[in-house]
């Protein structure tokens, strides 16, 4: 067995891979077989393994991702959820490789966003707004720099600091992007033609009231029915609102979960997702529409992922 | 993420350590916490992916051993099933190694085989008739010989150049112990204090009438409900009958299935799994009673000895 790390990984595999990845693997997904994850706790709270696996037919190869959930891990600076992938050939049956899985796990959610506003958001959508810079932040904005023009990015965190060394961080990578902070989440919303959150707040981080017409937004943040990250009194305002997996969002998103009991929305009247979406290509929409994407992640945008990057690392290797 | 082949495993974990770890982990089921195995089909018949993780609360570690199941294999001289398996370090999240699978639940099988012998059968057995010389019938050899003064092992398989070709090995390999092949599976079951079948058998390899009083008799064999590896008619005549996991049996132990269904047995009434065995110790006996092992393996086996053997290399890395 070959093992890859998190630098290795990104030195090879990048978010224009994984988007196309992702794509690819919509057209294809009658070869794919999952099963529910499975998850054991491990200690108080949040702390859990969850395993998450996964098969292509067609290609015979099939992945696993498990991932360790520490809730008190970034006291020792460490962080809290680490992930790994092991490939196995289902042709063989040998287990061929062992990926890091963390960077994949953030590609892939930032490549799922990409997707939503590469076919929901306006073309000409030039400023991102993004609530929450923590850990999945960086990919949520590769994300959408990949499919729209994005010339100014909007960054708003709870503990500001964080916000402004994000910015540092990302302003030297990016120097055609103009990066700004901001404080007042308001302001955020109104000035955005895509908001991203990426947050685990258990309360809305935007009033619905502040969202302008034809205003793009994917929420990254709730994946436990407790967590509710966006304002659902949106959610009536929506023209089309579109999961990764609706199967996923009815047991973890919170704020659809509590919409949908409230009557704001109905998880009976909807069946669109994202490989509709993207088989279908760009949706018809006016330019004062709201669009929503919600994503809570699934086994098979592992698959993707895992499957593209080590064909990648292996062709390096061969070369 | 340290990766440890069969190799090195098999260099610094055996036997007598399987056994301990095992009969050490019975006394702290407690700590354990696991679910039921996830299988994904991945191609025709028997081709599989199975997936058992669990986790120890106590040690704050946990495993997944994640096996390949490609039924053609043998036809590419490859090994039809191939275990890994994934340690975890609960504290910190780490995924910290990848050990080789197969040859530690071939260990742990043949472990299983050698507590039930040390606990169920008569102290002076000195004969063992095997019946099944495939790949597992190894260690089922050095399970029994662990616990019991094995000095005749009588070899029986279909096939009898496999026999004979497992004769030639074990005999370099264990020059005080003598083995004979035999062709006539009547012969073995009547001159074996100890009976241990590994096989993958659809109908019984011997005949219940055969058995004789004061024999104990392993079976690993029956691991789906089509496979009757055992002569069931042999259950209303045994002492004692103890199972390695019930839910497993149930499930999955085709000769047990049957004979419930029939009346020969009765799961309802029947509470004796090899753990209460470990931790009661010695069962009384008759010198001609007649006891029965059964064995399908679980999660927390492979969990004892893959934990057991990362502490060895662990600590043979760190002197």
């Amino acid at each position: 067995m070959k093992v890859y790390t998190e630098a290795q990984v990104k030195a090879h595999y990048h978010m224009t891979d994984a988007i196309e990845d992702i794509e690819h693997l919509f057209k294809n997904m009658d070869a794919v077989s999952q099963t529910t994850r499975v998850v054991i706790p491990t200690g108080e709270g949040a702390k859990s393994m969850l395993y998450m696996p996964c098969v292509h037919l067609g290609k015979q190869q099939g992945i696993i991702k498990i991932t360790s959930i520490t809730p008190e891990n970034p006291q020792h600076h460490r962080p809290t959820t680490q992930a790994n992938i092991i490939i196995t050939d289902l042709q063989t049956g040998k287990h061929i490789a062992s990926l890091d899985g963390s960077y994949l796990t953030r590609l892939r959610t930032g490549a799922l966003s990409g997707i939503a506003s590469k076919y929901m958001s306006r073309t000409d959508s030039q400023t991102l707004g993004m609530i929450g810079t923590g850990g999945m932040a960086y990919e949520q904005l590769l994300g959408n720099i990949a499919v729209r023009p994005i010339k100014k990015v909007l960054l708003y965190n709870r503990t500001v600091d964080k916000a402004t060394a994000f910015q540092a961080r990302v302003s030297e990578q990016h120097p055609d992007v103009d990066f700004e902070v901001v404080t007042d989440v308001s302001e955020l919303v109104k000035r955005s033609d895509i908001i991203n959150c990426q947050t685990q707040s258990l309360t809305p981080v935007f009033n619905a009231d502040d969202i302008q017409k034809g205003t793009h937004i994917n929420g990254i943040g709730s994946y436990r029915p407790e967590m509710k990250e966006m304002d659902n009194r949106l959610f009536p305002h929506a023209s089309q609102i579109v999961f990764d997996d609706l199967e996923g969002v009815k047991e973890e998103a919170g704020e659809f979960i509590e919409a949908d009991e409230k009557g704001l929305f109905s998880f009976d009247q909807h069946d669109d997702d994202l490989k509709s979406l993207s088989l279908n290509g760009q949706i018809t929409r006016h330019d004062d529409s709201i669009t929503v994407f919600k994503c809570v992640g699934a086994a098979h945008f592992d698959l993707a992922v895992a499957l593209g990057a080590w064909d990648k690392l292996n062709s390096i290797e061969n070369d």
